[in-house]
């Protein structure tokens, strides 16, 4: 059966001052109807109901994700008690999933991104299940065709196609974050694919893996599944997860493994990284401007300008700029120096001012 | 005696959006400790108190001018049902302080300017009025020493000095706002002053000024003044008020009459007139930003902050920018924009967004 693994432990500074530490990205509404994780959940229910769901989120969102989804079994909302980056957190997951369906199929998609429509991420959720069921073996990780030499991402070289598989292919690297140029070549080439963070494979194929490649992670995990359906089994997870080696399920796994495919997405994707993303996610108007909430503008450009509740945000000779505002803090920044908000981030703290962040 | 008439009839608008309608700049504690209008009036109460203060202003700003300066008798603000420039609101306080004391000498001075220090202010009044003594019949205008070509004020060009003052010279004659070439020519020139819009004359002196030049208007402010000390008085006012031209003294009197002379003055003085003057009343910090509120930049430089209440605003990358947060409307402007927050308040208004005007 296909069980959804939803990770969902992303912090968001990305969207300060809208996103703060107790609410990050996975739990805002800009994108669409409802939250991203919302929304996460949503586009896989026809695979798989929320029974057969699990977030695995942070102490500080558990809350919220409760809230936020109240149809998922709280026995499936897996508390990190820190992060330990997505290998334990598959992992953990997967342990938890065998212990219910011995031969379960895993959907591992990230809280946070935006996927348009859902009839095509279903449709290649199928394709990819149809794919496991002939080679069970195999880690099965989406691509996106990239429409833009973006430096942001990690690239995944594609090689064969995989014989009666519709655009699976053999996986002949995995390349880190470019540089512009090289991601214009890749580009170019036509041949390499985002890595989405989106996988699916058997949860039994996984454990053996990480068996394989990170024993200590595995004894970690292990001492923590032993005690699945227990009374003490949130304690077990809050005890001995901080043992778990910090490691990305891509460095533990994915980049040594001879098994891993990538199919080739046909859905829209934006991890929706920075406050850009929303001119990417929202219409223009004819400045070039995308407007949520109240604004009045002269001679302004190419702005993206959001503004909570009522308050109304007004711009005379602006250009190229976002202005955030929300109920206790602003932002106005540049559209290309938005990397800059981490830097703010740590300004605000120096300056004693952490009630914001 | 000295009596001092504060015309507070400003809407304000280039301050928007601290300024609002029902709160124009006179009423600003943005200049310095108190309110513009409480300072125009505390630094004109060792020459006159509060009971020889007389503030003129507009019906939708009686209640808070009452408000703001509590020791300034009822009687003594009059309320003008609409605006009709500065004509008629000198020759009703004429008329008043008339009433109370036909030897009346007025100060008069808008509501809204800031100047320092005090003490330098209190001398150049002292001097006008000594200069009365001697020369009842004079127009005193204080003229400002210009340090920079400004082409937002009236300029007066000075003549030979009045013998025996100090510093109080003739009127060759008025200048309009002149543009940037002729202002530097005015600079250079150095017997070019700016027009205060404060001026120091006799009560009946300036009334005889308006008989000879403006006998509608003075009609108009007789009828009125007819019921001075009467219960209907304020009936009357309201009634009546609307009928005078609209017209300013300048206009009506000033540049025609011959004894008008203006009076150098030693103390610095800034009409506020736009968010650009927050930046020369308050020190800049190393990055040239003038910050009010709370604050939080990465690479801003000479850009203009304010912030209300415990707000945080946040700039990355922004440069010669004006950043204005108040509780329900923020305004950010390149610097060189200002002007046009009159246009913005228009194309508010055309949203139907009234509420926040």
């Amino acid at each position: 059966m296909l069980h959804t693994v939803v990770m969902a432990g992303g912090s968001g500074t990305r969207f300060w001052p809208v996103s703060r530490k107790d609410l990050p990205k996975q739990f805002l509404s800009l994108f669409g109807a409802g939250s991203l994780i919302q929304q996460a959940v949503g586009r896989c229910r026809t695979l798989a109901s929320d029974d057969r769901t699990w977030i695995v989120t942070g102490a500080a969102h558990a809350v919220e994700t409760g809230r936020q989804l109240p149809g998922v079994p709280a026995s499936h909302i897996l508390v990190e008690p820190c992060g330990r980056n997505t290998a334990p957190c598959i992992g953990l997951a997967a342990l938890c999933l065998l212990a219910e369906d011995p031969d379960a199929v895993m959907l591992v998609t990230p809280a946070d991104h935006v996927i348009q429509p859902e009839t095509e991420f279903v449709a290649a959720v199928e394709r990819a299940v149809a794919t496991l069921d002939r080679n069970p073996e195999k880690l099965c990780l989406f691509g996106i065709v990239p429409d833009r030499p973006a430096t942001g991402y990690g690239y995944i070289e594609r090689g064969e196609p995989l014989p009666g598989a519709n655009r699976v292919f053999d996986v002949v690297r995995f390349r880190e974050k470019p540089n512009l140029e090289t991601a214009q070549d890749f580009l170019e080439a036509g041949n390499f694919l985002w890595n989405s963070g989106i996988f699916v494979w058997r949860a039994d194929t996984i454990v053996r893996e990480l068996e394989r490649t990170q024993p200590e992670l595995i004894r970690v995990l292990n001492r923590i599944s032993e005690h699945i359906g227990d009374a003490d089994f949130a304690e077990t997870l809050e005890r001995e997860f901080p043992d778990c080696p910090s490691i990305s399920i891509d460095y533990a796994v994915l980049e040594h493994s001879r098994d891993v495919c990538v199919l080739e997405a046909p859905f829209g994707w934006d991890d929706v990284g920075s406050w850009s993303a929303l001119a990417r996610l929202h219409p223009r108007d004819e400045h070039g401007n995308t407007v949520l909430g109240q604004h009045v503008g002269i001679e302004t450009e190419n702005c993206t300008i959001f503004s909570s509740g009522s308050h109304l945000v007004t711009t005379i000779g602006l250009h190229d700029c976002v202005v955030v505002h929300t109920d206790n803090a602003t932002l106005v920044a540049k559209l290309d120096d938005e990397a800059q908000v981490k830097e703010l981030l740590k300004a605000i703290e120096a300056a004693g001012l952490e009630e914001f962040l």
